[in-house]
């Protein structure tokens, strides 16, 4: 081994260079547990397994006895895309002007090297555990929804958790995400009857009852946000119709859409209210709706003492009070809510997902003495 | 020769027996050479090319001298579709129930049959000529417009035509066709912003402004109809966007649509009309807009003596005087128009193009009559 763990930079680079594209491990979580373990956790790597899709391995660690402080993320990343755009190589950890070049260099093997310097430099006598899953890029079937019911079985606790997830727009600093709106997904279908385009009065075109559905469906703001919630949105993503042919009207007319949803509404509610809606618009029974996908309702770790410990690290580091904030896209902080406070804190997403994903050395170096301050910081609070 | 050409039903079974799914010949063109050479006919057959279709061959025949009576029609036919759905052959031509069973019966093998049959029984001195192509189904480059051509070089002149396809909607004598609409095509193509659903004030959804495209193509009618035309009508016939992804908006959407016009417009006030609704709805130089597969204008051959003899003959064997329409697909006729007065008058249409595509024998010996009653009194005329 000559990584230090103590070394943000260099354990960012060990991860990179593992081509950990989901579902494979790609020698990551090797890794961390070869970091981990010299630093006195106990580290166990469960795999599971559903029908339909890959098995996954992951990684739980663990030092210290009691409620343990959770450090949650994962070492799984999206495909590099087109390779022949990328500066450096996607899997090189190279550095060019103070920037580490590789996929998951923010979405997250750097804060999860963050996570482990942090630790490895703290002297916090707390009980710590890693939560680090190969499947959140994917399905998210076999990642952290049973690798916390795993640890629960095994009598695992916990006090709180901190996410790695790239919570921040522009720079270190900017925002704490205290929860997360639902996605839920819908597809409506209209039948009609097909026919040639000569004779529209022996066929039912769907696609004139599409343009009042796409208006009922969009055109009316959910709601207006609520106390810690942007205001509900829902998208049509998609629409299909048509034989690909000028003469002849299609038979059905396929609109689908995705909707992320604040406090306001739970799953069942908003399907109520967008059943309705339609109901109004075109006539109850003339359609067909089918929801699939929900990732669960909203949820929120509402503003307190653990917030406020993550904030205050924070403000002592950068300079700057982080937001509060809920939007974006879902995380495994739904999964992880069900067992502990948890919030979300990572490096700047700018670069994810994308060509060129990359990070400064310097946010690597003030994330991981952010998370070395909440450890302190948990550690007084329990003492 | 076993085929007698006095007989409609054996002339339409020889017909049907002839695997002629367009582009392929299938042997009808040569039957009905054989059919009509003893008749006393001079008979061409001159395929023809472009690139990018078929080479079809077609047939012009032609007895006497000066400006010709035309019969006009196709002997290609559609696929058989499932052939497991046809409760007879789709190239039997058997006979259930007094019904010829087949695919062409009555589009439109069965009215060129009774063509050949009028004539063989008809003793009337007038000049004739058929025009027959065998690509009408298709894509319609290689057939009757360059026949009309290549006739016309060689002098051919022609009085009046009688067009074979099936008018009738449910029984003989129901519509004489004195035009035809035009058709034209468009697609929309409204551009946007794709991006992460969570996301949307980073993305610009194109579906949100379709809703309001689809409304000013198909809200308000194109006209109120003419004098002997029905109002224009212009159906959305496809919509497409979307990556199939619940996640992701969508970068552009897609309308495509088709219009069945009447005299009241030309294709290029048309496209100025169409334009001017997108532009009040969307905002001009919103969207691309791109117009194809224009047919030509509607036509029509005004009341008068030839489509009086027409209809005489027809009420004379049906008891029925048949409606002067113009509704309907394309034909066949468009091209014909430019060349001499057409009308079109066949069999009755309701299994066109579906599985079991029969026709009545008795259907097949009246309009044997009624062409060669056309045929009598055409002769009268020109005396």
């Amino acid at each position: 081994m000559t990584i230090d763990p103590r070394d943000p930079v260099a354990v960012a680079q060990g991860l990179i260079a593992c081509e950990s594209v989901t579902p494979a491990e790609g020698g990551a979580l090797a890794l961390i547990e070869a970091l981990l373990t010299p630093l006195g956790f106990v580290v166990d790597r469960p795999v599971f397994s559903a029908e339909g899709t890959p098995d996954v391995e992951n990684l739980y660690a663990r030092r210290g006895s009691g409620a343990a402080f959770v450090f949650a993320g994962h070492t799984d990343v999206v495909p590099v895309g087109d390779v022949a755009r990328w500066t450096q190589g996607p899997f090189s950890g190279a550095v060019v002007d103070g920037q580490v070049f590789g996929r998951g260099a923010v979405d997250m093997k750097g804060a999860i090297a963050c996570m482990i310097a942090g630790v490895a430099r703290s002297d916090a006598e707390t009980p710590v555990a890693f939560l680090i899953t190969g499947d959140e890029e994917g399905p998210a079937v076999n990642g952290t929804a049973k690798l916390l019911d795993w640890a629960s079985k095994r009598g695992e606790r916990f006090s709180a958790c901190l996410l790695g997830e790239p919570t921040n727009p522009d720079a270190l600093g900017d925002e704490i995400k205290v929860g997360r709106r639902g996605s839920h997904s819908g597809t409506l279908v209209i039948r009609g009857v097909q026919g040639h385009v000569a004779y529209p009065d022996r066929a039912d075109n769907p696609i004139r009852r599409l343009g009042p559905a796409l208006a009922a469906l969009m055109d009316e703001p959910l709601d207006q946000g609520t106390e810690h919630f942007q205001p509900s949105n829902l998208e049509v993503v998609g629409v299909e119709s048509g034989a690909g042919a000028f003469n002849v009207i299609p038979g059905d007319a396929t609109a689908r859409f995705n909707v992320r949803y604040n406090d306001r509404h739970d799953a069942r509610g908003l399907e109520a209210l967008i059943r309705g809606r339609l109901d109004a618009a075109l006539g109850a029974g003339t359609y067909e709706l089918a929801f699939e996908q929900n990732t669960g309702d909203a949820f929120l770790t509402p503003p307190g003492p653990f917030v406020d410990l993550v904030a205050a690290a924070i403000e002592a580091e950068t300079g700057r009070r982080p937001a509060l904030t809920t939007g974006g896209g879902t995380s495994d902080a739904r999964f992880i809510k069900s067992y502990c406070p948890v919030v979300e804190f990572g490096l700047v997403g700018r670069t994810m997902h994308q060509v060129d994903e990359r990070v400064s050395v310097a946010d690597l170096e003030t994330l991981t003495r952010i998370y070395q301050r909440v450890l302190a910081a948990v550690a007084t609070k329990d003492a």
